[in-house]
């Protein structure tokens, strides 16, 4: 890797993605989302619609959802709202949600119960193929992260992803940020593998 | 550093420290606090006694009190904790509250309102003078620590505190166990000069 390009952090909160059937069941029949704001991932929106989690040891409420919808309803929280909610969510990659726990979901209109789908998103940083090849890296690789917030950290074991429709973006949950005290927009720095070989050894 | 002598993760749930003053407005006049757990840190203890914070944007119960009493009443909670009860506390070391935020208390006696002392603790671990010299550290030194969790990551701007009634212990906050996949007693490294050095090249 030889460039010194840096990358901006992106914080993600608690939220929803639902399918179409479970947008339905929660929000009435011929129910459409109200996009409010355009995320950093192109087409991809925060909705005016919001749910509470409804887990065996606690709720969360004003859970916001974001569009468009899915194929499958996933709930990405925090290791500290799997904690509130009495909900044992593994760390895993959007989209993979196999035999991950199920959880209680109320709209306005209704309850949905989903079977799997509540995950703790995976850290990783999108990228699209021209960025790929700027930083040197290949879809699916793992690399390490430094950050220069109020509380410096290096996170390893982040995923790279790399597509025609994303945009440089470094993926975080509110625990992960809140760790490295990073606010939104703050810029990281992949590791070189000079650095990534000492602290293996280390 | 010449040891590869590993050093257990001590997870801090939000808690309160407070003074015999404070104790007596909360819980009333003449209570003691009731130890219910040994502490790893000899003489400190959890207690029974437990408050519910009270910010301007948020509650949160079951705040436990940790023992024995101390000189000055003390609030440490996590980053998320503060987004919740709307409290913007800095990173301190323990101790350290000058110019740090205040908050309403509430025992079941009453309430007390501190006008500073609210803190997120600054990650760091205690050394005896014999561990400090085994790991090649001196109290105050910043180290980097190494976590193999479910999450892997490096944490820097870990201070070392070197005193003869300490116990070797690395202290974290839920956040931060959270972001690394740690749980109570999982063992983490110090990194060595080579790779400290490689990471601030980096």
């Amino acid at each position: 890797m030889t460039t010194t390009r840096k990358i901006p952090a992106g914080i993600s909160a608690r939220h929803v993605h639902v399918t179409e059937e479970h947008l339905k069941l929660l929000f009435g029949p011929g129910h459409k989302l109200t996009p409010i704001k355009d995320l950093t991932q192109p087409g991809q929106f925060a909705a005016d619609e919001r749910v509470t989690l409804v887990g065996p040891k606690g709720v969360i409420q004003r859970v916001r959802i974001l569009g468009p919808v899915r194929k499958a309803t996933q709930v990405e929280i925090s290791k500290t709202d799997c904690r509130a909610l009495g909900v044992s969510a593994p760390v895993r990659e959007s989209g993979s949600i196999e035999g991950t726990p199920g959880i209680v979901i109320v709209g306005p209109y209704g309850p949905v119960k989903i079977d799997q789908g509540v995950i703790v998103a995976k850290r990783h940083i999108h990228f699209t193929p021209e960025d790929a090849k700027e930083f040197g890296v290949k879809d699916g690789q793992i690399v390490m992260v430094k950050t220069e917030g109020e509380r410096p950290l290096i996170f390893d074991d982040v995923v790279a992803r790399v597509r025609e429709d994303f945009a440089l973006d470094m993926h975080l949950d509110t625990d992960e940020s809140n760790a490295a005290g990073l606010n939104q927009g703050d810029m990281v720095t992949i590791l070189d593998d000079a650095a990534i070989s000492a602290i293996r050894k280390a």
